[in-house]
């Protein structure tokens, strides 16, 4: 029953994903989903890639070990999973007729991921990606919120901030921020906190991507049937007594904090790797901090909202986690520390992972140089000077002096 | 000769107060006056309260062994000082004829200090105080730096950021910012960058106090035979290639930053003595900083801007480092570890010295009560409750949580 005493359809929820964070956040979303049995089925999908595993001695398949051990034994092993956590290895079938899709899954895999289950879902669905970055080729940006909205043609926002997943599944408190503009077109059945308030500058009388440009292809509004789609019903599904959430409407500051913190997290490594102290790593967090935003006020002027990144989890904390405990930041470290490049380090080190700092401050780095203004990011340039190992770390401080 | 042409009366400069973080930073300004002599003369005279210690098996004045082996062998042991940082153990005597003056002493030494130098000053000297911090009493809030000014009759700005003055002895990169809202006064002297812009939100017409309040008592200009005494004269004093300088005019933020983080660390320190990470520590850290430009919106609402909170070593830097490599933090942390209060450590580890946190802790918990508003900082009640010992921990996450 709704709060008003109407009965109201449910909300079905899918996550496409089931590594480390996926299970995670699955696991989180399926103990949402018992607790307000007035807005979601009690059941999570979780789409699985099958494979198979060794338990007791015996191959099996990954996804029946979920669904009777309740633990995913190969990604997330020793934690209890919530029995309404449901795997399901056809990706099709997992979708099929969930309202809320959540994407968590690597980011090269998104692409071929959308191909597959276009036509198979609500047309009304809704999607949020849980995947940080941006992709960026000389030619443009494109949040991956926004290649996943318009290649399913819904709308998706972003989940992003200082999170660790192996925590998380502990269950040992953090707090992340989610990103959810709601389309107008829901708005009539959002309730208050669930709407848009135009505070990107301009009045939200129609659905605009992230640079303020009014989507052409329509969205299909989410029947008024379901609980209304905005940010309550998102904070229920995602909050926990362990995980904070707090609901913003700016994506692209979200997806832009969360893709480009991994350049300034290499250039900490370095710092510390020569054997700086927390107060050089903090003067380059920084200039990091500045550059992120100065990328967002050249690149996304009409939306991004600067104190989305000042002040939220998806923004300097985010900043904070990644530069003291996360792999970019690790493995630049012992890059210097060893006297050999990041990418000796990325081959040697990681079983064939790649480390996103280093892709993404090549792309970033040839997307600004193509439009002749790399001058203006002087961090962002040097990481990737580093990269090409023509800068020499002692020159860092003198990058930072305004007066000679 | 200045840069056109014409003979300048040189700047001199005194720093008040030669422990630790003092005798670094008169280290620094007597690096950079012996680089700048078209603009400071080169002695920098630094007052030490004389004492005896002893070197090579002889007791010998402080004073003496500074002035003869360059070394402050009691508070910076092993550091070379340069030959033209003049130790003079005469307070009188080290602040004569100085245009410069620079406070760097525990909190509790200044009002006595003011005393004795009171009338012994140029009246046209200009003021930075390096000590962190502001008085809170039930009554008000003052900014040290004003307190400073005010009882001098002078202008004074304040330095502070992420700095540990042991790392910056060795030359250490890291970056530091220094707020000072040149008086109008000073104007027709000062140049392009030495210029309050008036970014406060008043037209700087006379020189006001960082509540936005004229300042009745004029000030005595500095006569146009120096050089102008702006942000530059006092980049070039303070910049060294180890210790990156950013120029600010909001001394009520850089002071309320410097101050309040303190609390905040405390509370890193409770959270992460408790098992939580990195990622709950970084959200503890982002309310703090939202509860200080809650605090710098509420009480000085004319003059702080926000954006020093966000964007300077003052603010998010001194934060960074407070609540991960600092006392405030370390023995909070402690405290938790051992199952005693933070008093308790205060009083059997700090050999009498005192935690800035607690009695801050205190004075803005007693100040923000008096007002009836402490419920609009979460995080201060929160530890002030702690300190209190009537919180419990584990609620930490709870009192977070918007929903419920």
């Amino acid at each position: 029953m709704g709060a008003n005493g109407t009965q109201k359809t449910l909300h079905k929820v899918t996550i496409v994903g089931s590594g480390n964070w996926g299970t995670t956040v699955g696991k989180l979303m399926a103990e949402s989903t018992a607790e307000h049995p007035d807005v979601f089925e009690k059941d999570v999908q979780m789409w699985v890639y099958e494979e198979t595993v060794e338990v007791d001695g015996q191959p099996q398949k990954l996804t029946d070990v979920i669904n009777t051990k309740h633990e995913n034994v190969k990604y997330l092993p020793e934690i209890k999973l919530p029995d309404n956590l449901i795997a399901n290895p056809s990706l099709v079938d997992a979708v099929k007729n969930s309202t809320i899709l959540v994407f968590n899954l690597p980011h090269e895999f998104i692409g071929n991921i959308c191909k597959q289950i276009k036509g198979h879902i609500l047309p009304y669905a809704r999607g949020i990606s849980c995947i940080k970055g941006v992709t960026v080729t000389d030619d443009k940006i494109e949040l991956l919120s926004e290649y996943i909205g318009e290649n399913l043609s819904i709308y998706c926002g972003a989940l992003s901030g200082a999170n660790i997943a192996s925590e998380i599944a502990n269950e040992m408190w953090c707090e992340t921020t989610i990103a959810y503009n709601t389309p107008p077109c829901d708005k009539h059945t959002a309730n208050g906190n669930g709407v848009s308030n135009g505070a990107n500058g301009y009045v939200v009388d129609e659905h605009r991507d992230s640079r303020g440009q009014i989507i052409k292809t329509p969205l299909t509004p989410v029947p008024s049937e379901y609980p209304a789609l905005g940010h309550d019903v998102l904070r229920k599904l995602f909050e926990r007594p362990y995980f904070t959430v707090s609901m913003v409407s700016d994506v692209a500051g979200v997806s832009l904090g969360g893709a480009l913190k991994n350049i300034v997290a290499l250039a900490c490594g370095f710092v510390e790797g020569h054997g700086w102290n927390m107060t050089a790593k903090t003067a380059v967090m920084r200039r990091g901090m500045q550059e992120i935003i100065q990328f967002a006020r050249d690149f996304y002027p009409e939306t991004v909202q600067e104190k989305t990144l000042w002040e939220e989890s998806a923004g300097w904390g985010d900043m904070i986690v990644s530069c003291t405990s996360a792999r970019n930041w690790r493995y630049s470290k012992m890059a210097v520390e060893r006297g050999v490049s990041i990418q000796e380090i990325e081959r040697t080190e990681l079983n064939g992972q790649k480390l996103q700092g280093i892709s993404t401050s090549r792309e970033v780095s040839s997307f600004l140089r193509a439009r002749g203004v790399e001058d203006k990011y002087p961090l962002f340039k040097l990481v990737d000077g580093i990269l090409d190992q023509n800068v020499n770390l002692e020159d860092i401080p003198r990058l930072f002096r305004k007066s000679q």
